[in-house]
């Protein structure tokens, strides 16, 4: 394989805070280790049209802070296709890109492998996600200031529910995971979580009924990891058919969980995977995510990258029950 | 008039952020001039149903920087009927409560008007409201704090709706007044706002797309007034029909707009009013809301402050067009 | 006078949030209206020296929510000497540019008044500063997030002083004027503050020492306004010579009161006083100060807005004095 | 050894944020699992003189968000003394606590493992310090959320920087170890941090200075341990000499580092090692700090967790130097 001299970085999927802190570690450690670096815009979409920039330090100044990703970012059908495929190697032909490195989540990594099996090219991916369903790293880039942003706003809420005297149900993001819905229920006090990860039979809402919502408490915070099936619309409509007299509400919490300053710890993440990154390239590196395990950075193959079983802490359950007493 | 001895304080109708600041101030205020206060829970319910608690300057410690109210807060429909008002009444002879001080909105001002004028109780009302639509003060307490809390919800929504370049509704709270929408609307540099104040013919989403969305534009931020008929998810679905090669997001920001720390001014209005509620009683003012104007605490009769027609100051409508180009 | 057709725009003096929204509402407003946009960097500096850009709307992009100042700062002495002046003007004549906007605190208000005196120049200005010690407008921009900030840091530290039951002297900004510290003192319910408006003879440490510290609370918070002779170090000092028993620790606010993103109040402040700047200008308006009084946008000769002697409400000392019992 | 039947909690040293969460999260798991919960006051010092209050779930609601220790906390001299140890297990006995859970850090858990060894008592600590210093935990109770208060200093701070061109050393807290100026300052995106644990023949500031400060910058920001001999006015003094053309100021972040709600991080590792507490006593595990290493609960025996050698990740420095280019 020829000398790297040139490398693409871009973003795609849903964008993470720290995103921005990626990119700007990917460029800094890039261009100190003698690397050319270029932007790439709107993920694939942009390396299959041409949407790319030379990158100098000042394109990443005073950018750490900032939520999003100063790079856009989308989801990109036409890669998933051989001639979407085609179009972008050919791009980083004609533009001299050696490498790529893609920081996104779990579709824009299977992305990348495919594109990297099919084509022989250098990708590294960063775990950038707020959803932290990613295998072979301790946490994502978003996540913690997903996790934060979410507490927030139920410390918000729990003011008026107690004010009111009401049973809320929060809706959060996570997809197929149930990391935040979770977490974010143990650090806001709240009194029960809803997940995809447990099972149908072990009714979740029935459970938290049996153990009396509202016995002592005269309000109550349920987290409701988002579904297609049943949200928190659909809980809360059963336990008003159910238990006419508690006044419900529903809160959903929405996009706003994807924006804002990163945390210190997204910032660190990023950082650290970025300067990995370059690091990997390196070292003859090829087709891995950068992550940290045990405060190390680690680099791990696509393929386990992107298994669909990380496994939530089931510990973490008896946890927020205990808690909740 | 027997001298006034005891007050009674009270919370009622939606809770604002700043209530527990105006309790705290009330009572400190109360207890520093002499008077007995008791506090008085769930609005005009307790003060039917009794629940009813001798007050220290120890019950009021360390509320000041906390969202909801201590106290709780109900619409009550008793209260609205004369046997509740009865009830209400006769509580007050037996806990000995010779004023009241409520702190709310609209309603429960309303409420307080028809209370003092039919049973000759001396009522002084704070303006506790988020939605900023009470005449004779510049600002009610609480909206100032929920202003914030959009304008920071908006800043993160920005950041993802500029990553995906995408146009977002985002529904604020305000009932009948838009106050909140067209302030926080510029506050955030959104593009525009809908407001329940603007007449019907004037079409404000046609407005804003002759103007042409996104022209330079590549995302967008619309806010929207809560209204039973037409809210965010109306207006999005009108452009997704007319344009339907935009992106468009809808999110509703819910009940965290009334939680949360208030702001310094939040709490400033508060105290003040606090403090100036004591003062009218030992000035022998009766049945009026004390509201701050021009710097100045002041006494505004009920039915002044009712009044259904505070007006939105229509040249910040200019001020929003020239700054959203 | 011949008709205006460029406005040059420049930020001077100590920075303050909301600095960059009211550059973003002078340059739209200014475009709107058919105007040329010059950006001066680093004040009267710049203006001297020539470092100014034509400025369109992109320029002020993404800004609104930004604390400092893109036009960078300074305190120019150049100025202040004839010769300095004359440059200015020579600048101005070399860039055709008919109008300033002067953006800051007394100082370079008192500057763009003596400069429009002797060369007959047309120069709008708006308030900005923390300090809020400009006559002839409710707030400045930047006050109103300065003391949020300030609250915040209050809010903090009274966690670990009622931990350790300690006194803390916290030290604010605000220079000659008392506003941040009795502001911020009612807001974080601190309980005293120490302000310099108040007479010498009126010891303000004695009165809240005979008053008792800790009498009944174990822990307090006395905030003081910076001086020269004596800010927070010589009370605490002072504290711990005469009552040696208490655990008496300080903590000097510093440069981090000037920055963060401004309050949805400070970017509205200087929306409708950027939007007023070229208002004043169609008008005709001349050697004035834009402010908000009674929520309504007024024009303040230069003369007036620069008076020293803007009153701190003395009744606020009462409501701190009654609240913190 | 007797049945455990009544188990104590307090608090002792520097305050964390999350201490109170930790506080209920050992009452909630203690109660649920059948032990009765006693809250001691002021740490040692409350368990010498018996400031003792028997804990239910109400005591520890509303907590979970709350900066400080609703226990208090003290540094007790007379704790380090056998008489003073021998009257600690007075009150034990006399109170009939079997068991002791204290939180907070080196100096406290080093007064647990005497007083275990001394009395044959259960002790088991639980991490409770900003400055993570602690071996045998990923984090510490505190540190994830001073980092991040430091960083959102840090974030407002570069505002005023970059608007007035200066350089900035900011002193932060950390005693004797580095982990809090290293990690903030790569979240933050300052210039450099200087830190103990570097040599002092590896003179940081001359390496810094030597890469020149504002080469192409014109603003820099440098984060300083805090240090008995040598802080960040000592530094400031020394590059004002050697460098007296460029604008040097400095900003002691000082006590505001202890307060402030804790993060969604924080209060799960409290709430995590909270519970594992009870589980450890359950499992008759005595003498060990509960923490969380790779995301598991672990058992640390008192003397590994207080070895002075926790180590700072070198490689962080690299990843510093890289990004400030």
């Amino acid at each position: 394989m020829a000398k790297i001299k040139t490398i693409g970085v871009l973003t795609s999927g849903g964008d993470a805070p720290g995103m921005n802190a990626a990119i700007r570690a990917v460029t800094r450690a890039g261009i100190c280790n003698g690397f050319n670096i270029k932007g790439i815009y709107r993920g694939y979409e942009g390396l299959i049209n041409g949407e790319i920039k030379p990158f100098t330090t000042e394109n990443v100044s005073g950018i750490i802070m900032q939520g999003g990703t100063i790079l856009k970012t989308a989801r990109s059908k036409e890669f998933t296709t051989p001639e979407g495929m085609l179009k972008a190697y050919e791009t980083m032909q004609k533009e001299e890109i050696d490498a790529l490195v893609v920081i996104g989540g779990n579709g824009s990594l299977t992305g990348a492998k495919i594109f990297a099996a099919e084509y022989d090219v250098c990708c590294i991916g960063l775990p950038g996600t707020i959803d932290n369903d990613l295998y072979g790293t301790d946490s994502t880039i978003g996540y913690d200031t997903t996790m934060n942003t979410i507490v927030e706003c139920v410390d918000r809420i729990r003011d008026t529910a107690q004010s009111h005297e009401r049973i809320f149900f929060i809706e959060v993001m996570g997809r197929d995971a149930g990391f935040l819905a979770q977490n974010s229920a143990i650090a806001s006090g709240a009194e029960a979580a809803i997940i995809p990860e447990e099972s149908l039979e072990f009714d979740q809402l029935a459970r938290f009924m049996e153990r009396g919502i509202r016995k002592s408490k005269k309000s109550c915070i349920v987290i409701v990891s988002e579904s297609p099936k049943c949200g928190a619309l659909y809980y809360a409509d059963r336990v008003r058919n159910e238990f006419p007299d508690y006044d419900v509400r529903v809160s959903i919490l929405g996009h706003l969980q994807r924006g804002g300053r990163p945390t210190a710890r997204d910032r660190i993440l990023a950082s650290r995977t970025g300067v990995g990154a370059i690091e990997a390239i390196l070292q003859g590196q090829r087709n891995v995510m950068v992550g940290v395990r045990n405060n190390e950075v680690v680099y791990v193959p696509f393929s386990d990258a992107i298994r669909t079983d990380k496994p939530l802490d089931m510990k973490l359950i008896k946890v927020l029950d205990e808690l909740s007493i």
